[in-house]
């Protein structure tokens, strides 16, 4: 409805910025990215697999971003980098900045009195802040947030709508915490969220957890009390930490893995049942309950060969 | 506490209505439904599996709705027809109405200046309707629910208590959003659910993503960015379907499953470990674990029987 | 920030409150409860399993709780009992006793008239409590939570922040509900919530549930309508019960488990794919999809073994 006006760049412009090579006009103007079905002839697009080949015959897109591999994939103006996706992304928030409510605390929130908010923070309506709490610089609480006594907010980090903080956590700088995401009291060591975490919605982070530096995790994961993740790791959505384990820095937990021991090497971890058509998952399900009789005819079978096999 | 008055209707009628064939004394007057062991004489309950036709010697209701194999499993006034839970469900539906509240603006809720609510919807206690938004004829916005700048909000919709819509959601008609569910911001394409679709509590659904018409989410359910969710479809509860992917139309999700790929054909798909008493489960973890090895073996067996064949 | 003044207890007042044996100085002062690596001279740690044996070498914890089978493993005064962890998170609880916020209703909530609200409970800001609904005695009502028309909080129960109560529950005495968690209406009974139940944050309670007395359940777990959960039962986090199930009491279900059938006796029952390298983990995916070609290529085996047996 209201129309806000976006800047344009040029091809040449974005890839001096962030970084690849630029093949084809450098001069055409970029005014919002796009996937390749939809983008038109100022958007820019990206492939990253593959797979996607064909559609780049058929995109309206102005330009493209392409990995190393596939650069003469299309006659189109194009950017030539290491990863399309990381290049995609930090272009489109160049393209459309997160808007942010204005400093100040909403009428219709409550603060407590105790409470000290940077004079650069935003606190939106019917929020919640209790005693004693800090709200650094530039931090947004969204609305109908919760913020428990004695916990700090760092600088520039912002709670979605409807997010719970506890008492006495503690939350570093540039975090982003996304809606109807729970964080823990700290019960005996404080519950610690490093600068640069971000949270996605629906996130229980339970009570006494130490979340390392700038790492992200996806929406409806759970991590049960007094887990330490290290930095930079990626966990997935609907994923399952237990309580009391370690996790190294730089691991990527997929979407819907329970990890229930500590990971002390970085890497992609995964623990998910092969999804089929239900009937076949079905018989595969009733073979993996039976696995230690399958088990027990194959080592039969091990040990009547070897007779044969003397006889 | 508050006693709400409600209709009676004569098995007949219900019969007519949603479809069956009446056994027995259709005159029946049913003024509630409930579940076959605490019916009572004025109330229908309903059967749908064999093993539980011993609680029909048993139970108290004034009628039951019976599938077409069991016609005869009683001497009850009876409807029998294809599907008695969604014959029952409905006529739950019929019998208690959901309860509106009355159109307007609580004095407690903050919308802005922009934002367009028709006369005829709802507006809860401490809901954040932000500017540019649109709420359409008889939507109901719960209370503690927050909608976004520029989201659109169908006729007839209804958020329960503290939704999260982010700005630029693109909500049909006629759809229902449980408890503490969040929808991501379009931030791209828009973020769109289509008419009719029910989502049910603790819900996140990503940022881009298309749910189709008529669709069914139960709770706790996450979808990643970018995904496409056909029409009709029936996600159960806990499921986790990865980012840009396409489901197909009437595609079926059991719960708990994670979706990591784009289901093309409708039908019911399914991805669960499954349950075990602790100390069984174990084991067959274990065996699951090293089916590598277990495939060796069987394969070197099949070189060794091969050999011994020849010999 | 604030400094609480805490008590402080001797070992032999704690292990005469909640059992075991002392070993060493019973004179010994307890001021706070902490883990191993951080507790210091009057801080009470704990061990319960032999792998962190080596950290009892160099803790500074003043005492220690040890299980019956490591009496001997440090020479710090200790408590030797049945399940240190229990006894800790007793412990804890006394040293730490939760604060409740005053009685009285928040200026900025909304109750309304006609529902009843005892004096001696705690309503806090932007709570909503409808028509028709009883909160008891010393029940706290947490921040931005939604208490739906004729629902029953029990007696000393408490919502944290963000909680959905759907008109008609029934919640029980001392029962805690944590944040942005959803109980569903009874649509056709009541949805009830029994006694010193815990349900953690993020949680779903489908409607016409029953859950038992002291019934714990971790963050994320969903439990879908219609199934009743039996007394003193254990949910791990991120499990998914299905609809219509009955679990009996005193049951344990593992963290990420689904659980789609009726459990009727007590025990711990899990249904986990196991963790592994993704690498790894795709092998084992991709022969679990096709264990019933394996079972074949057995079967085959077997009547080739018995053919050359016979031969």
């Amino acid at each position: 409805m209201t129309e806000r006006i976006r800047e344009s760049f040029s091809l040449a412009e974005l890839a001096e910025r962030f970084g690849g090579t630029v093949i084809g006009n450098g001069a055409t103007r970029i005014r919002q990215v796009a996937p390749l079905e939809t983008a038109g002839p100022n958007e820019l697009s990206f492939l990253t697999n593959r797979k996607y080949h064909k559609l780049l015959s058929t995109t309206r897109a102005g330009a493209v971003l392409l990995p190393e591999g596939s650069a003469n994939a299309t006659q189109l103006p194009r950017i030539v980098c290491k990863n399309p996706y990381a290049s995609y992304a930090r272009i489109a928030s160049l393209i459309n900045p997160e808007d942010r409510p204005a400093p100040g605390i909403h009428p219709e929130a409550f603060v407590d009195a105790t409470a000290s908010v940077a004079a650069s923070a935003a606190i939106g309506a019917f929020a919640v802040i209790e005693s004693g709490v800090e709200v650094g610089e530039f931090a947004v609480i969204g609305p109908n947030s919760f913020v428990g006594r004695e916990a700090r907010i760092g600088a520039h980090t912002r709670l979605h709508a409807s997010v719970t903080i506890y008492h006495d956590c503690v939350i570093g700088d540039d975090v982003e915490v996304g809606a109807s995401t729970t964080i823990d009291r700290g019960a005996l060591d404080d519950t610690v969220i490093e600068e640069g975490v971000k949270l996605d919605n629906q996130i229980q982070i339970g009570h006494n957890c130490h979340i390392g530096a700038h790492t992200a995790v996806a929406g409806c994961t759970g991590i049960a009390g007094s887990t330490r993740i290290g930095k930079y790791c990626m966990l997935g959505g609907n994923a399952m930490i237990s309580g009391h384990l370690t996790i190294a820095d730089r691991v990527v937990v997929s979407g819907g893995t329970v990890v229930a021991k500590s990971i002390t090497e970085p890497g992609t971890y995964t623990a998910v049942f092969p999804m089929q058509p239900h009937a076949q998952w079905l018989k595969n399900a009733a073979l993996v309950r039976h696995l230690d009789e399958l088990m027990r005819r194959v080592r039969d079978l091990e040990n009547e060969v070897k007779r044969l096999g003397r006889g």
